[in-house]
């Protein structure tokens, strides 16, 4: 067994300390964040900080660094309101893993790592073709987070786009484990899923059943 | 394939939508957060909403709906200051739902799962003994998000014990997957994991490698 004290995680050489600390909230969404700038270049950032805010009204969150590589992405929501995400499948996560590197915001990643840009007509940005569960939001506001200077970015979900509806069930849940969508560890560790079931809803005298093995 | 526009979620029944909207953002952390009230009783709750905010310092954000059964562990924070947050593994998973069931404040989800609590002299709040990875946070503050009436906890990390020390790797990754953590889909999928391995940092001017297989 190994303790970490405070003093002992602030000593932490930087990136060992980022790979570390990044580990411990525990498995992270993947999701591929799809925007367009004023001038029409698309872009591509894959982001590990997506969750779930609400379901009525359906809202997202997402937590920015603006003063790292995610930059283009902000500014791109900043500038048109809207936005997408976009899970990463098992098959596309060297490429959605690609999507990190620092390209020049005139260049599309879609074009860099293999990707194809799915364009509807009545949303201002970019979908992932190869993706299989979609989402489109507009901005709903920037909430700064004061204390390490980040921006939580909460979004309106306006659309979404499920490739295979059987993934949906009777009851609404979505069975993102069925299209291989994956899940991130810490800065860089990629993985898929196998199910444990889906759990009845917890009553204080009866005892936890599964719902669906 | 099946869109749904802003109209059609709106109209879907309040559980189903629930669930569906739940589902969108990918795999969600599990984590079993711990704290004890002014009178002493341990709580236990699964939360499902844990992220990680930054690693310098190292923080991570909570969501807490106020409204709902979490409310003995809000109180609980906001009264003593502090909390712990449990990695759920795949032996844990069905005691780990059943403590959102909705017990009285008196009672400790504890005894009624069938988890023990781990308590520390230098920390004022129960760590769970089965759970492998185990953070010990300190109330750094409460955001309110005036959206949709819920609660930002920032936590800032105090005390980290990892049970099996070899997890951790030399540039600071911890294996989260070898310690057999699960990851949660909606509101009941307990899912385990099966790692695609790791990737080198991305750059601009070469091909997507892996670190680690």
């Amino acid at each position: 067994m190994q303790r970490f004290s405070l003093d002992e995680i602030s000593q932490m050489e930087q990136r060992y300390r980022a790979a570390f600390i990044n580990s411990l909230s525990g498995f992270k969404s993947a999701n591929l964040v799809g925007t367009q700038s004023a001038q029409g270049v698309h872009n591509l950032a894959l982001v590990s900080s997506v969750f779930h805010l609400g379901a009525s009204p359906a809202l997202m969150g997402m937590i920015i660094r603006p003063h790292t590589v995610r930059r283009d992405t902000l500014e791109n929501i900043m500038q048109t309101g809207f936005y997408t995400i976009n899970h990463v499948n098992a098959l596309m996560v060297a490429a959605a893993h690609q999507t990190s590197a620092r390209y020049d915001a005139n260049i599309s990643e879609f074009d860099e790592v293999g990707l194809s840009p799915q364009l509807e007509a009545d949303f201002p940005a970019p979908y992932v073709l190869e993706s299989h569960i979609k989402i489109g939001l507009r901005l709903e506001q920037i909430q700064p987070i004061a204390i390490n200077q980040t921006e939580l970015l909460i979004g309106a979900v306006e659309q979404v786009i499920i490739d295979d509806e059987t993934i949906i069930k009777a009851d609404g849940y979505v069975d993102i484990e069925a299209v291989n969508s994956v899940a991130i560890s810490s800065l860089d560790g990629y993985h898929s899923t196998q199910s444990h079931g889906r759990f009845h809803y917890a009553k204080a005298n009866v005892k936890p059943s599964k719902l669906i093995d």
